[in-house]
């Protein structure tokens, strides 16, 4: 992938809260990434953010965390690039609007604000399980429906093409 | 209600897209909140955002519109305090941690963001109408459900009480 | 004055360090301002925005405060309009950004980052005492000098048109 | 360097009005800075910031651009992580607070805004050149001030060390 080419892709899910599953999901979307030489860009944190890294990482690629706080030492141990924003949950507008597109696994309310602002601005959403929504009919993913972390990434890939 | 008591309350909800019901019902909850003596704070721009303004003006309340761009004058002419911020949507999440409570009337993604960014950060939310969240059930609404302008405004007044 | 007149002037200088003589002058500004009908936009804090906004509201004016921190009760009690924005001194860029035109009561670093940031993005700065610049040669002042108070505001009126 | 050790130093100066001397200056800072295995934090434009980065991706070392608009494009060729923040020049204020430590080469509005934020919020500043400042005295240099480029890197590490 020559340089024009490469992907910022953000990688948002639950941090603390996020489940056994979710975090197995992330981390293969992480080193999925990590091999397709794409830039991954999350919050930084635990759970989802720090799977993901730890797959990236592990796979040589480039993660930047985007921190809520001011102290870069809160960052997980596999971001590459460690960024306090000190601009609390703002940050989850400025990690949309630095990704080309973004995968979402699983669901907490801190993840729909990335993809409500995602789907806001333009910026495309893979969803891979999380949560669903309904305009007073059958609920519906919040993005284009992924099956497994390999469909996500190949579609995220896709859709963030530039 | 004494200047220690003021409530400063966001109303968010569609913009151009608003539907007649939803301008009505913002209109309404503008009002309401005019003659509460509370501060309107929103988005500054049209639909749902001039409706509550022109409400909470007529009832000789104060409004806040937090622009997305640089220019002033894009504010409906119902704001009293007009403030450009530049910051595009990401004066959204801004919007909501100026606020103590938020009521969305109808649904959008932005508004959307910002309700979602509400029950991240605690800042309680009213809605009237709007979208419905699910996670793998029955969808339920995005915060306490208000079955009136009126019962919306009561509940905001509750609800951001400190 | 025309609504589409109202000017938003901001009114930034040292918070607690403010000396005595800069506490005065930053009243005697917000006097006038508001007795001139603008809206004075500042800091929300102590010192030159304390004293600006009472001299503000003495006159019958509005005051905003965009406060660094996420406490709405950390403004002085002279404000009217009172934002938490949780930006930290980012705010202080947000501050230039939605005014028309700054005065500047008084040097100290954060003042300094006001102003520079005001004559970055083209604000016009007019400045009542404070630091002075230079490159290699004679210090200059920041922006518009003013004699007075008066002189100062009647100069970042006429600047502030548009 | 242990990865708990790495530094984040911020560069900043002019873009497209930068001498030649202080685009010089620029390049050996970054390469000084590539070599010591630091993280380099720019705008990501021009003038300083392209010298600065080209510098460090020739010693092989990780460049940030963080972009006043939302285009990443905009970047200059020699970023390793480029992020498109669109908050204009309120990048400026993210990039301080992003970095252990800042070096300016050289004067500019900019500039100014960065270091006046620096030294307001406890980020050490190194100056290579540039403006000095005054306070109805002689006037005095807005930070540490280096020597030469190598002196300046050898004084931000030691400052910026954590």
């Amino acid at each position: 992938m020559s340089p024009g080419q490469v992907r910022y892709v953000g990688v948002v899910g639950p941090g603390d809260g996020a489940s056994a599953d979710e975090v197995a999901a992330a981390a293969e979307v992480g080193r999925l990434l990590g091999e397709a030489g794409a830039v991954l860009v999350c919050g930084g944190l635990g759970g989802v953010m720090a799977a993901a890294c730890e797959g990236a990482a592990v796979a040589g690629g480039t993660t930047v965390g985007l921190l809520p706080g001011g102290d870069r030492s809160a960052a997980n141990p596999h971001v590459t690039v460690a960024l306090p924003t000190g601009l609390g949950e703002l940050r989850n507008g400025l990690l949309v609007r630095s990704c080309d597109v973004l995968i979402a696994v699983g669901g907490s309310w801190g993840t729909l604000s990335e993809v409500a602002m995602a789907r806001r601005t333009g910026v495309p959403v893979v969803v891979l399980g999380g949560w669903q929504l309904a305009d007073g009919g059958t609920p519906e993913p919040l993005g284009v429906e992924a099956r497994s972390p390999q469909d996500a990434v190949e579609r995220a890939l896709d859709l963030g093409g530039r």
